[in-house]
């Protein structure tokens, strides 16, 4: 179903995820009156504390979702890996946004690729797995080093395995667990970058300016906004993001990652969903990317994605949580805390954006 | 009860009153973390949508301040007429800020001018009364054009009645209803300005910059910062702000109205809370004044007063709500809307912050 008018401050939407962008789009819809209904499996979790309802349940569970949309105006969803046969119940029984079409595209490596380079836009090597003699084959044409990495549910560098110049195909298909699979030619990169795109119901689209992203442990660390690239680089970056958001049909924000590498821009992945390298945006736009997101499926005017600062965004990682008074003793610092109880290594806890006067 | 050490992040404030300042605090609570807990009297109040918990319950029903007490770090109110006893009662069982003697203070329109003045600083001339005979002969002292007020739980020009050249004592006196009274003397002045102030439980001051604001019927219509006064008047301004909220052992934000006079300034009237005229912080400083008025009563650090924008704050008002969508096109706007279901004649909806370039 496609929205049939623009929907008002008062008007509900269902958020499939309650994790910190379920709460920052929470919260951000919370600020144009736009209520939220999150949909989550497990009891805890942070979108609950800032959303006018939410439902308790399995993604699998068809009755609930069914009543979660009878209450919702649109329905939307802070994660990739929503299962397929929920989506596309979502889309029969309510407005889901974006569609099941480039959530199906972005939820496959294999899939996604073979779209993006279908546009003409360049993407690194790659060659579809599902066996050891197919991974000798695929190896053998796209060389050493190179990645194996599961086609589905992958993220943070979770279900990949990276092919050095001694590593067997039946190590590297074992470690991946045997599940079907892309392999990827390893591309030398310059800078890693991405694009926060948005389109609306009316094919209007805003692109934010472009974040240089450092990652530590496939984890991202930092994104630094302006990005240290040429202007035309950054012009055709974002040129990228809005043919493949539009050639998608896609409604709602989302982030594609791509590497500065010497032959020019080559694209990542795409996250079908707002995306932690916009966080940026919360401190340094009026608009953020969780309210752009929440004005695009609601048939709002899209935000302009100006930028009234520099900014580097940090994600605090981990045991970094104890450090909040410090954060907070930072000048000219945003500091955004997720409302998880547990620090594990590596989870994301929060982030801080630290803004510097805008320079050109 | 004093805060025994700060709250990190997981902790809950509990919030008096669930209007759309509530609301404010509550979502500007969330961003660090920190988790709120909204006790209100009315079902539909638009701070329930973005808290963790609320409570429905009346402000002089005892049971359930206790309860709520114990399953909250801090107390606050969103509102300056919470019951003395109410707060009396909440500064025993929990930590409250701000505390109960500087909120005594601002509900009582003699007390609050009588401290004020005390400290040296210029408020109108003024006179209690308690009856017909004292009023006119508070006439006869003060002088006309002047106005009489209700000392408590006026709000938005409400209880009030202007004595003109020929208004009689008799009527002034029914028309606010016979309660106890203040007489002001009319002030004729250039401009309205305000100042949002912070302090913390370690006696750190924070001061925004000055807005001007503009008025319709007694309610605020506009707030533009800078405001256009003498750099030294701004600075006379703020600091006056601060000795104001240190003589009064404040903890938290507080709103502190000025007129700007031929004869220098005179203060107003306080506001014990977040005040309309801050609601530019939002858009156009880091860490807005709800923020900064959790951080105070928090024991977090506060947060720079910097601002990275010119703006101007604009309400919406009543029927103006229709109009989202053209606050939603305009660029560099931040959109505002409060939850409210109904809206009223004069009600306060909403309200857009229109961003430019600082200079200066």
């Amino acid at each position: 179903m496609r929205l049939s008018k623009p929907l008002a401050p008062g008007a509900t939407v269902g958020i499939l995820g309650g994790g910190q962008l379920g709460r920052m789009l929470a919260l951000a819809a919370a600020r144009l009156g736009v209520k939220c209904h999150v949909f989550a499996p497990e009891e805890d979790s942070p979108a609950f504390q800032v959303c006018a309802a939410h439902t308790i349940a399995s993604y699998h569970d068809f009755g609930a979702l069914e009543e979660f949309a009878r209450r919702v105006d649109v329905v939307t969803y802070e994660f990739e890996n929503v299962p397929g046969d929920t989506a596309a119940f979502l889309e029969q029984v309510a407005v889901l946004a974006p569609g099941s079409a480039a959530l199906k595209t972005a939820q496959d490596r294999v899939d996604e690729k073979t779209f993006i380079a279908g546009l003409g836009i360049p993407v690194a090597p790659f060659a579809a797995v599902h066996g050891e003699a197919e991974l000798e084959a695929a190896i053998a044409r796209i060389g050493r080093p190179s990645i194996l990495k599961t086609r589905r549910f992958g993220y943070d560098g979770k279900g990949q395995a990276k092919i050095g110049e001694r590593t067997s195909a039946a190590a590297a298909w074992a470690e991946i667990g045997k599940a079907p699979a892309i392999l990827e030619g390893f591309i030398s990169f310059d800078k890693e970058i991405s694009v926060i795109a948005a389109r609306g119901w009316d094919g209007t689209i805003a692109v934010y300016d472009v974040p240089e992203n450092h990652h530590e442990n496939h984890i991202l660390r930092t994104s630094t906004v302006p990005a240290d690239i040429a202007g035309k680089t950054a012009d055709e970056a974002r040129a990228m993001a809005g043919r493949i958001i539009a050639a998608l049909d896609y409604v709602g924000v989302m982030g594609i990652e791509m590497f500065v590498a010497g032959t020019g821009l080559i694209v990542n992945e795409i996250a079908p969903r707002v995306h932690n390298s916009g966080h940026w945006t919360q401190d340094a736009c009026v608009v953020s990317q969780f309210e752009q997101h929440i004005r695009a499926i609601c048939g709002w005017p899209l935000g302009s994605p100006e930028r009234h600062s520099n900014v580097v965004m940090h994600n605090i990682l981990g045991a970094e949580s104890a450090n909040w008074a410090e954060y907070g003793a930072s000048p000219n610092t945003g500091v955004h805390y997720y409302g998880k109880a547990e620090s594990r290594r590596g989870r994301k806890m929060g982030h801080i954006n630290v803004l510097t006067p805008r320079q050109g």
